[in-house]
């Protein structure tokens, strides 16, 4: 099953600088060699399902047994769809075009 | 790895009715024989982080195949920690209890 | 305007253990009056926009300026609806009904 | 109260493509004039928290009122912070740059 899901990952318990470990875990996700798209509040990914889940699992065992992060929170929106096949950066391009078309009529 | 998770299923395309489709998928997470908490937001579920994996797409595959949604999005928090065991259940009765803590002081 | 909301809110930098800060900021939604929902993952409320948007408001600035929090993450869902008044906890139990139904078909 | 957020509408009951309802609700979000990014999986946008919770509630005001959505759910991160001010798009620029430095160690 493919998706389209972000991926946001917060180290609790190490200080309130969290952009070490959160590269950490963006490599692992870009490591899956599947499209990924890093923003201001997550990391965008686009690919198998069961794939994107054992690279999620990587990212908290990382966390727990390599950082010493004593508690992850990980917040996550995945989207499927059956009607059509959708590239991931097609979406704000969509989203785009029809801000255009708005804004001429 | 043990985790709690909160899973918010939203079938799109189907109408504005969607507590027939939340049902259904709800009764695949209660199938996994884990703890599980029904509130007014989504479902609680504490367990191996494979095991409710495995579930979630489940439900995204019997909204899509069994069901007609065209589409479905997925709403998750996962939490894991490795400085205590931690029933699910107990983390309200946590809270409380610091709240009745706070009043009488 | 009305809506049921879910609001989870994530201390960050005040170490591992989070209870006593989220009994802190639940005693603010709590004294909005409007019904809430503690659960294991967060709080669920129903109300005025406004209010609980203040009520939030109040909740980072508790947590910042009397509890030496440095850094809040809150996760939130927002639902408002046109097409139905719908009390917040009924929406599990037509869940549930909607269960029921199926295991007797 | 200064913070970033990220917002994700999601109209109900409309059918299954929602990007026309999502760029309109974005404009709204860019009228603000605060600094917005928009991506694949919603809106991240800095400010000040009673702007932005404002703009929001035109949001769902517009699409239920204007755009004859019966539903919208949205899904929203906010983050506030009183140790350093950062510009929104400076955190993915120092996740790559922990990046960069993990791959020369």
């Amino acid at each position: 099953m493919d998706i389209i899901a972000e991926i946001t990952i917060v180290p609790i318990g190490i200080g309130v600088s969290l952009s070490k470990y959160v590269a950490s875990v963006h490599s692992i996700l870009e490591d899956t060699g599947l499209k990924v798209e890093l923003h201001s509040n997550g990391t965008n990914i686009q690919g198998d399902y069961d794939v994107i889940m054992a690279a999620l699992k990587k990212c908290h065992e990382k966390l727990h047994n390599e950082m010493d992060t004593p508690r992850v929170l990980t917040y996550m929106k995945i989207g499927s769809r059956t009607d059509k096949n959708k590239d991931m950066l097609d979406k704000a391009k969509t989203v785009r075009m029809h801000m255009e078309k708005n804004k001429s009529e």
